[in-house]
Protein backbone atom coordinates (compact mmCIF):
# COMPACT_ATOMS: atom_id res chain seq x y z
CA UNK A 1 0.00 0.00 0.00
CA UNK A 2 0.84 3.60 -0.94
CA UNK A 3 0.18 5.93 1.67
CA UNK A 4 -1.03 9.34 0.75
CA UNK A 5 -0.32 12.14 3.33
CA UNK A 6 -2.21 15.43 2.77
CA UNK A 7 -1.34 18.27 4.98
CA UNK A 8 0.12 21.79 4.72
CA UNK A 9 3.53 21.60 3.12
CA UNK A 10 5.35 24.38 5.01
CA UNK A 11 4.80 23.50 8.94
CA UNK A 12 5.17 19.96 10.78
CA UNK A 13 1.99 20.69 12.58
CA UNK A 14 -0.48 17.73 13.04
CA UNK A 15 0.73 16.28 10.24
CA UNK A 16 4.17 15.67 11.56
CA UNK A 17 2.29 13.23 14.05
CA UNK A 18 1.81 11.05 11.37
CA UNK A 19 4.82 11.61 9.51
CA UNK A 20 7.10 10.26 11.99
CA UNK A 21 4.60 7.05 12.01
CA UNK A 22 4.90 6.03 8.35
CA UNK A 23 9.04 7.25 8.94
CA UNK A 24 9.19 4.61 11.80
CA UNK A 25 7.76 2.14 10.14
CA UNK A 26 9.79 2.81 6.89
CA UNK A 27 6.24 2.93 4.94
CA UNK A 28 5.92 3.85 1.37
CA UNK A 29 4.23 7.11 1.47
CA UNK A 30 4.25 10.64 -0.33
CA UNK A 31 4.09 13.80 1.26
CA UNK A 32 1.49 14.71 -1.23
CA UNK A 33 1.17 19.13 -0.62
CA UNK A 34 4.94 19.28 -1.02
CA UNK A 35 4.96 17.59 -4.51
CA UNK A 36 4.48 19.56 -7.95
CA UNK A 37 1.20 20.76 -7.89
CA UNK A 38 0.24 19.03 -4.83
CA UNK A 39 -1.24 22.06 -2.95
CA UNK A 40 -3.85 22.35 -5.43
CA UNK A 41 -5.00 18.70 -5.11
CA UNK A 42 -5.97 18.59 -1.43
CA UNK A 43 -7.31 21.88 -1.77
CA UNK A 44 -9.38 20.43 -4.35
CA UNK A 45 -10.46 17.42 -2.41
CA UNK A 46 -11.10 19.50 0.69
CA UNK A 47 -13.26 22.48 -0.95
CA UNK A 48 -14.58 20.18 -3.85
CA UNK A 49 -17.29 17.81 -4.24
CA UNK A 50 -15.59 14.65 -4.98
CA UNK A 51 -15.81 13.14 -1.67
CA UNK A 52 -19.26 12.42 -0.03
CA UNK A 53 -17.01 12.22 3.60
CA UNK A 54 -15.32 14.96 3.41
CA UNK A 55 -12.41 16.00 6.20
CA UNK A 56 -12.93 18.90 8.31
CA UNK A 57 -9.25 19.76 7.64
CA UNK A 58 -5.78 18.49 6.92
CA UNK A 59 -4.23 16.02 7.84
CA UNK A 60 -6.09 13.34 5.74
CA UNK A 61 -4.55 10.06 4.72
CA UNK A 62 -5.52 8.34 1.21
CA UNK A 63 -4.99 4.51 1.44
CA UNK A 64 -6.76 3.38 -1.54
CA UNK A 65 -10.37 4.41 -2.00
CA UNK A 66 -10.14 5.76 2.24
CA UNK A 67 -9.95 8.96 2.74
CA UNK A 68 -9.49 9.38 7.31
CA UNK A 69 -8.86 12.91 8.19
CA UNK A 70 -8.16 13.88 12.29
CA UNK A 71 -4.39 12.79 13.55
CA UNK A 72 -5.53 10.64 15.99
CA UNK A 73 -7.87 8.56 13.86
CA UNK A 74 -5.27 8.47 10.87
CA UNK A 75 -3.03 6.55 13.24
CA UNK A 76 -5.97 4.47 15.09
CA UNK A 77 -6.02 3.22 10.91
CA UNK A 78 -1.94 2.99 10.36
CA UNK A 79 -1.20 1.86 14.18
CA UNK A 80 -1.84 -2.10 13.46
CA UNK A 81 -1.01 -1.95 9.13
CA UNK A 82 2.73 -0.51 10.59
CA UNK A 83 2.94 -2.61 13.63
CA UNK A 84 2.80 -0.21 15.47
CA UNK A 85 -0.25 -1.08 18.53
CA UNK A 86 -0.16 -4.90 20.22
CA UNK A 87 -3.41 -6.67 18.93
CA UNK A 88 -4.57 -7.03 21.96
CA UNK A 89 -8.16 -4.40 21.74
CA UNK A 90 -7.59 -3.27 25.50
CA UNK A 91 -4.06 -1.92 24.57
CA UNK A 92 -5.12 -0.63 21.40
CA UNK A 93 -7.59 1.60 23.29
CA UNK A 94 -5.34 2.36 26.01
CA UNK A 95 -2.79 3.71 23.06
CA UNK A 96 -5.56 5.73 21.79
CA UNK A 97 -6.24 7.55 24.79
CA UNK A 98 -2.99 8.75 25.45
CA UNK A 99 -3.20 10.01 22.08
CA UNK A 100 -6.10 11.95 22.45
CA UNK A 101 -4.57 13.44 25.69
CA UNK A 102 -1.93 14.75 23.28
CA UNK A 103 -4.45 15.93 20.93
CA UNK A 104 -6.22 18.28 23.69
CA UNK A 105 -2.30 19.12 24.77
CA UNK A 106 -1.41 20.19 21.31
CA UNK A 107 -4.71 22.08 20.83
CA UNK A 108 -3.70 23.98 24.34
CA UNK A 109 -0.19 24.90 23.06
CA UNK A 110 -1.54 26.41 19.87
CA UNK A 111 -3.83 28.33 21.89
CA UNK A 112 -1.13 29.47 24.14
CA UNK A 113 0.09 32.13 20.99
CA UNK A 114 -3.31 32.40 19.05
CA UNK A 115 -5.67 32.22 22.17
CA UNK A 116 -8.38 34.76 20.56
CA UNK A 117 -8.18 33.53 17.03
CA UNK A 118 -6.48 31.36 14.56
CA UNK A 119 -7.64 33.95 12.03
CA UNK A 120 -5.67 37.08 14.06
CA UNK A 121 -2.13 37.79 13.62
CA UNK A 122 -0.40 36.95 17.08
CA UNK A 123 0.41 40.05 17.46
CA UNK A 124 -3.04 41.15 17.44
CA UNK A 125 -3.56 38.94 20.38
CA UNK A 126 -0.29 39.05 22.00
CA UNK A 127 -1.80 40.29 25.61
CA UNK A 128 -4.15 37.79 25.95
CA UNK A 129 -1.15 35.06 24.79
CA UNK A 130 1.28 36.26 27.42
CA UNK A 131 -1.42 35.82 29.75
CA UNK A 132 -2.67 32.27 28.08
CA UNK A 133 0.89 30.65 28.30
CA UNK A 134 1.50 32.31 31.82
CA UNK A 135 -1.23 29.73 32.94
CA UNK A 136 -0.20 27.13 30.39
CA UNK A 137 3.36 27.16 32.01
CA UNK A 138 2.22 27.48 35.84
CA UNK A 139 -0.73 24.95 35.46
CA UNK A 140 -1.12 22.54 32.00
CA UNK A 141 2.17 21.93 30.99
CA UNK A 142 3.17 20.58 34.57
CA UNK A 143 0.44 18.73 34.56
CA UNK A 144 0.18 16.70 31.23
CA UNK A 145 3.95 16.19 31.73
CA UNK A 146 3.45 14.89 35.52
CA UNK A 147 0.45 12.58 33.64
CA UNK A 148 3.20 10.86 30.76
CA UNK A 149 5.97 10.78 33.78
CA UNK A 150 3.40 8.88 35.89
CA UNK A 151 2.57 6.32 33.31
CA UNK A 152 5.62 6.06 32.37
CA UNK A 153 6.90 5.19 36.32
CA UNK A 154 4.16 2.71 36.65
CA UNK A 155 4.44 0.57 33.08
CA UNK A 156 8.75 0.51 33.72
CA UNK A 157 10.13 -0.42 30.33
CA UNK A 158 10.91 2.76 28.53
CA UNK A 159 8.24 3.06 26.40
CA UNK A 160 4.60 4.34 27.40
CA UNK A 161 3.33 0.43 27.14
CA UNK A 162 6.89 -0.65 29.04
CA UNK A 163 8.70 -2.17 26.98
CA UNK A 164 6.61 -2.13 23.78
CA UNK A 165 7.20 0.59 21.49
CA UNK A 166 3.63 1.99 20.03
CA UNK A 167 3.03 5.21 18.11
CA UNK A 168 1.88 7.19 21.12
CA UNK A 169 5.81 7.20 21.89
CA UNK A 170 6.82 8.84 18.70
CA UNK A 171 3.75 11.39 19.51
CA UNK A 172 4.93 11.79 23.07
CA UNK A 173 8.88 12.60 21.39
CA UNK A 174 7.22 15.12 19.39
CA UNK A 175 5.27 16.98 22.20
CA UNK A 176 8.59 17.53 23.87
CA UNK A 177 11.12 18.35 20.95
CA UNK A 178 8.01 21.37 20.08
CA UNK A 179 8.26 22.32 24.20
CA UNK A 180 11.68 22.57 23.61
CA UNK A 181 11.52 24.77 20.98
CA UNK A 182 8.78 27.01 21.91
CA UNK A 183 9.28 27.17 25.51
CA UNK A 184 13.45 26.37 26.28
CA UNK A 185 13.17 28.50 29.79
CA UNK A 186 10.18 26.33 31.09
CA UNK A 187 10.80 22.97 30.08
CA UNK A 188 14.68 23.42 31.21
CA UNK A 189 12.58 23.86 34.70
CA UNK A 190 10.65 20.63 34.23
CA UNK A 191 13.17 18.52 32.70
CA UNK A 192 14.78 18.26 36.47
CA UNK A 193 12.03 16.89 37.82
CA UNK A 194 11.00 14.23 34.78
CA UNK A 195 13.77 11.56 34.45
CA UNK A 196 11.67 9.19 32.34
CA UNK A 197 10.46 11.14 30.00
CA UNK A 198 13.64 13.21 29.15
CA UNK A 199 14.87 9.61 28.18
CA UNK A 200 11.77 8.19 26.10
CA UNK A 201 12.83 11.26 23.84
CA UNK A 202 16.10 10.31 23.50
CA UNK A 203 15.20 6.54 22.88
CA UNK A 204 12.97 7.41 20.10
CA UNK A 205 15.45 10.26 18.33
CA UNK A 206 18.06 7.12 17.98
CA UNK A 207 15.21 4.78 16.78
CA UNK A 208 17.41 4.21 13.08
CA UNK A 209 14.84 5.04 10.86
CA UNK A 210 13.70 7.88 13.02
CA UNK A 211 17.52 9.59 13.39
CA UNK A 212 17.55 9.25 9.73
CA UNK A 213 14.16 11.42 9.55
CA UNK A 214 15.12 13.77 11.65
CA UNK A 215 18.44 14.42 9.65
CA UNK A 216 17.33 14.86 6.23
CA UNK A 217 15.31 17.19 4.23
CA UNK A 218 11.91 15.70 4.88
CA UNK A 219 11.70 16.68 8.11
CA UNK A 220 10.36 20.75 8.66
CA UNK A 221 12.52 22.54 10.99
CA UNK A 222 10.58 24.38 13.58
CA UNK A 223 9.23 27.60 12.80
CA UNK A 224 6.97 30.54 13.23
CA UNK A 225 4.33 29.28 11.02
CA UNK A 226 3.72 25.69 12.91
CA UNK A 227 2.21 24.90 16.02
CA UNK A 228 5.35 25.34 18.18
CA UNK A 229 6.38 28.60 18.07
CA UNK A 230 9.27 30.48 19.94
CA UNK A 231 8.51 33.87 21.13
CA UNK A 232 10.51 35.27 24.44
CA UNK A 233 8.18 36.99 25.78
CA UNK A 234 6.13 34.07 26.41
CA UNK A 235 8.60 32.01 27.84
CA UNK A 236 10.00 34.35 30.51
CA UNK A 237 12.96 33.40 33.11
CA UNK B 1 -22.13 -6.28 31.13
CA UNK B 2 -23.41 -3.52 33.66
CA UNK B 3 -21.43 -0.31 32.94
CA UNK B 4 -20.03 2.38 35.42
CA UNK B 5 -20.01 5.93 33.72
CA UNK B 6 -17.28 8.14 36.28
CA UNK B 7 -18.24 11.97 35.34
CA UNK B 8 -18.63 15.16 37.13
CA UNK B 9 -21.92 14.77 39.22
CA UNK B 10 -23.40 18.68 38.43
CA UNK B 11 -22.88 19.29 34.72
CA UNK B 12 -23.48 17.40 31.55
CA UNK B 13 -20.41 18.30 30.15
CA UNK B 14 -18.50 15.48 28.27
CA UNK B 15 -19.75 12.88 29.97
CA UNK B 16 -23.34 13.75 28.23
CA UNK B 17 -21.79 12.16 25.53
CA UNK B 18 -21.61 9.16 26.50
CA UNK B 19 -24.96 8.72 28.87
CA UNK B 20 -26.66 9.72 25.66
CA UNK B 21 -25.56 6.61 24.03
CA UNK B 22 -25.94 4.25 27.05
CA UNK B 23 -29.59 5.64 27.25
CA UNK B 24 -30.14 5.43 23.52
CA UNK B 25 -29.52 1.80 23.57
CA UNK B 26 -31.34 0.96 26.95
CA UNK B 27 -27.67 0.26 28.18
CA UNK B 28 -27.49 -1.54 32.41
CA UNK B 29 -25.42 1.61 33.58
CA UNK B 30 -24.60 3.71 36.72
CA UNK B 31 -23.30 7.03 36.85
CA UNK B 32 -21.34 6.74 39.65
CA UNK B 33 -20.57 9.95 41.05
CA UNK B 34 -23.97 10.79 41.71
CA UNK B 35 -24.38 7.61 43.91
CA UNK B 36 -23.68 8.84 47.70
CA UNK B 37 -20.34 8.07 47.73
CA UNK B 38 -19.93 8.21 44.39
CA UNK B 39 -17.55 11.14 44.10
CA UNK B 40 -15.09 10.00 46.13
CA UNK B 41 -14.70 6.58 44.48
CA UNK B 42 -14.30 8.49 41.27
CA UNK B 43 -11.12 10.79 42.67
CA UNK B 44 -9.62 8.04 44.47
CA UNK B 45 -9.44 6.19 40.76
CA UNK B 46 -8.39 9.67 39.23
CA UNK B 47 -5.76 10.63 41.84
CA UNK B 48 -4.81 7.21 43.49
CA UNK B 49 -2.26 4.63 42.40
CA UNK B 50 -4.61 2.03 41.93
CA UNK B 51 -4.37 1.95 38.07
CA UNK B 52 -1.33 1.18 36.22
CA UNK B 53 -3.35 3.28 33.47
CA UNK B 54 -4.92 6.43 34.69
CA UNK B 55 -7.01 8.25 33.22
CA UNK B 56 -5.90 12.07 32.50
CA UNK B 57 -9.55 13.70 33.69
CA UNK B 58 -13.46 12.68 33.74
CA UNK B 59 -15.52 11.08 32.05
CA UNK B 60 -13.91 7.10 32.04
CA UNK B 61 -15.86 4.23 31.86
CA UNK B 62 -15.27 0.99 33.85
CA UNK B 63 -16.05 -2.23 31.79
CA UNK B 64 -15.59 -5.15 33.94
CA UNK B 65 -11.73 -4.57 34.20
CA UNK B 66 -11.55 -1.87 31.37
CA UNK B 67 -11.06 1.74 32.52
CA UNK B 68 -11.36 3.71 28.99
CA UNK B 69 -11.02 7.87 29.33
CA UNK B 70 -11.73 10.08 26.53
CA UNK B 71 -15.00 10.63 25.03
CA UNK B 72 -14.35 10.16 21.84
CA UNK B 73 -13.11 7.02 22.95
CA UNK B 74 -15.41 5.68 25.14
CA UNK B 75 -17.90 6.33 22.21
CA UNK B 76 -15.27 4.41 19.97
CA UNK B 77 -15.43 0.98 22.64
CA UNK B 78 -19.17 1.43 23.08
CA UNK B 79 -20.21 1.79 19.70
CA UNK B 80 -20.37 -2.00 18.36
CA UNK B 81 -21.18 -3.31 21.71
CA UNK B 82 -24.68 -0.89 21.90
CA UNK B 83 -25.29 -1.46 18.27
CA UNK B 84 -24.60 2.49 17.50
CA UNK B 85 -21.96 2.08 15.32
CA UNK B 86 -22.18 -0.27 11.74
CA UNK B 87 -19.67 -3.38 11.55
CA UNK B 88 -17.32 -1.80 8.59
CA UNK B 89 -13.83 -0.72 9.43
CA UNK B 90 -14.12 2.16 7.11
CA UNK B 91 -17.55 3.70 8.45
CA UNK B 92 -16.56 3.04 11.98
CA UNK B 93 -13.55 5.22 11.43
CA UNK B 94 -15.42 8.04 9.73
CA UNK B 95 -18.28 8.12 12.64
CA UNK B 96 -15.14 8.24 14.73
CA UNK B 97 -13.69 11.39 12.64
CA UNK B 98 -16.67 13.24 13.11
CA UNK B 99 -17.34 12.43 16.48
CA UNK B 100 -12.98 13.57 17.29
CA UNK B 101 -14.34 16.98 14.80
CA UNK B 102 -17.33 17.30 17.64
CA UNK B 103 -14.67 17.11 20.53
CA UNK B 104 -12.65 19.36 18.61
CA UNK B 105 -15.48 21.98 18.31
CA UNK B 106 -16.61 21.58 22.12
CA UNK B 107 -13.29 22.30 23.54
CA UNK B 108 -13.88 25.51 21.43
CA UNK B 109 -17.31 26.06 23.05
CA UNK B 110 -15.51 25.89 25.96
CA UNK B 111 -12.99 28.63 25.29
CA UNK B 112 -15.45 31.14 24.42
CA UNK B 113 -16.16 31.44 27.95
CA UNK B 114 -12.40 30.83 29.33
CA UNK B 115 -10.15 32.01 27.31
CA UNK B 116 -7.21 32.06 29.23
CA UNK B 117 -7.81 29.30 31.94
CA UNK B 118 -10.17 27.10 32.95
CA UNK B 119 -8.69 27.85 36.74
CA UNK B 120 -9.70 31.32 36.67
CA UNK B 121 -13.39 32.84 37.07
CA UNK B 122 -15.22 33.99 33.97
CA UNK B 123 -15.40 37.32 34.91
CA UNK B 124 -11.42 37.43 35.24
CA UNK B 125 -11.47 36.49 31.58
CA UNK B 126 -14.71 38.81 30.58
CA UNK B 127 -13.03 41.04 28.17
CA UNK B 128 -11.04 37.94 26.02
CA UNK B 129 -14.12 36.10 26.52
CA UNK B 130 -15.83 38.80 24.64
CA UNK B 131 -13.05 38.65 21.93
CA UNK B 132 -13.06 34.88 21.17
CA UNK B 133 -16.78 34.13 21.46
CA UNK B 134 -17.18 37.16 18.57
CA UNK B 135 -14.51 35.04 16.48
CA UNK B 136 -16.46 31.86 17.33
CA UNK B 137 -19.57 33.31 16.54
CA UNK B 138 -18.51 35.14 12.95
CA UNK B 139 -15.50 31.99 12.09
CA UNK B 140 -15.92 29.17 13.74
CA UNK B 141 -19.73 28.52 14.54
CA UNK B 142 -20.68 28.67 10.65
CA UNK B 143 -17.73 26.55 9.98
CA UNK B 144 -18.69 23.66 12.10
CA UNK B 145 -22.35 23.74 11.49
CA UNK B 146 -21.69 24.15 7.75
CA UNK B 147 -19.29 20.98 7.69
CA UNK B 148 -22.28 18.98 9.53
CA UNK B 149 -25.11 20.68 6.87
CA UNK B 150 -22.78 19.07 3.84
CA UNK B 151 -22.24 15.86 5.20
CA UNK B 152 -26.20 15.54 5.54
CA UNK B 153 -26.74 16.74 3.05
CA UNK B 154 -24.51 14.44 0.94
CA UNK B 155 -25.89 11.10 2.69
CA UNK B 156 -29.44 12.00 2.42
CA UNK B 157 -31.49 10.16 4.93
CA UNK B 158 -31.88 12.43 8.13
CA UNK B 159 -28.82 10.62 9.77
CA UNK B 160 -24.99 11.70 9.58
CA UNK B 161 -24.79 8.11 8.15
CA UNK B 162 -27.87 8.44 5.84
CA UNK B 163 -30.53 5.92 6.94
CA UNK B 164 -28.22 4.14 9.73
CA UNK B 165 -28.40 5.85 13.36
CA UNK B 166 -24.72 6.02 14.99
CA UNK B 167 -23.66 7.36 18.06
CA UNK B 168 -22.26 10.43 16.52
CA UNK B 169 -25.71 11.77 15.57
CA UNK B 170 -26.34 11.44 19.38
CA UNK B 171 -23.43 13.94 19.85
CA UNK B 172 -24.04 16.07 17.11
CA UNK B 173 -27.99 16.34 18.78
CA UNK B 174 -26.25 17.50 22.06
CA UNK B 175 -24.01 20.13 20.58
CA UNK B 176 -27.21 21.58 18.71
CA UNK B 177 -29.30 21.52 22.03
CA UNK B 178 -25.96 22.82 24.36
CA UNK B 179 -25.61 26.14 21.32
CA UNK B 180 -29.13 26.65 21.24
CA UNK B 181 -28.46 27.38 25.49
CA UNK B 182 -25.58 29.09 25.49
CA UNK B 183 -25.81 31.32 22.41
CA UNK B 184 -29.63 31.46 21.07
CA UNK B 185 -29.22 34.64 18.93
CA UNK B 186 -26.50 33.56 17.02
CA UNK B 187 -28.25 30.33 16.21
CA UNK B 188 -31.36 31.59 15.29
CA UNK B 189 -29.50 33.00 12.49
CA UNK B 190 -27.67 30.34 11.63
CA UNK B 191 -30.67 27.72 11.74
CA UNK B 192 -32.92 29.36 8.90
CA UNK B 193 -29.52 28.30 6.43
CA UNK B 194 -29.10 25.00 7.79
CA UNK B 195 -32.38 22.90 7.57
CA UNK B 196 -31.12 19.28 7.60
CA UNK B 197 -28.69 19.69 11.21
CA UNK B 198 -32.06 21.08 12.49
CA UNK B 199 -34.24 18.23 11.63
CA UNK B 200 -31.69 15.52 12.46
CA UNK B 201 -31.98 17.33 16.60
CA UNK B 202 -35.54 16.86 16.75
CA UNK B 203 -35.44 13.41 15.50
CA UNK B 204 -32.77 12.42 17.87
CA UNK B 205 -35.28 14.22 20.45
CA UNK B 206 -38.03 12.09 19.91
CA UNK B 207 -36.30 9.04 20.06
CA UNK B 208 -38.27 6.73 22.34
CA UNK B 209 -35.95 5.79 24.64
CA UNK B 210 -34.30 9.56 24.34
CA UNK B 211 -37.15 11.51 24.39
CA UNK B 212 -38.03 9.26 27.94
CA UNK B 213 -34.80 10.05 29.09
CA UNK B 214 -34.41 14.14 28.22
CA UNK B 215 -37.74 14.04 30.44
CA UNK B 216 -35.93 12.57 33.33
CA UNK B 217 -34.75 13.42 36.53
CA UNK B 218 -31.50 11.49 35.05
CA UNK B 219 -30.76 14.69 32.22
CA UNK B 220 -28.90 17.59 34.67
CA UNK B 221 -30.20 20.70 32.92
CA UNK B 222 -27.90 23.03 31.45
CA UNK B 223 -26.41 25.44 33.46
CA UNK B 224 -23.58 28.36 34.25
CA UNK B 225 -20.92 25.07 35.36
CA UNK B 226 -21.14 23.34 32.38
CA UNK B 227 -19.08 23.51 28.69
CA UNK B 228 -22.50 25.41 27.38
CA UNK B 229 -22.98 28.61 29.63
CA UNK B 230 -25.25 31.31 28.85
CA UNK B 231 -23.74 34.92 28.73
CA UNK B 232 -25.94 37.58 27.12
CA UNK B 233 -23.14 39.82 27.10
CA UNK B 234 -21.37 37.12 24.70
CA UNK B 235 -24.46 36.46 22.00
CA UNK B 236 -25.10 40.36 20.99
CA UNK B 237 -28.10 40.85 18.89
Amino acid sequence: MRYELHYWPEIQGRGEFVRLALEDAGANYVDVARQPKGMALMMRLLEGRALARTPFAPPFLRAGKQVIAQTANILLFLGPRLGLVPKREADRLWVHQLQLTIADWLAEVHDTHHPISSGLYYEQQKSEAKRRAANFIAERLPKFLGCFENVLRRNPGGYLLGKRFCYADLSLFQMIAGLRYAYPRAMAKLERKHPLWVALHDRVASRPRIAAYLASKRRIPFNQQGIFRHYAELDPA
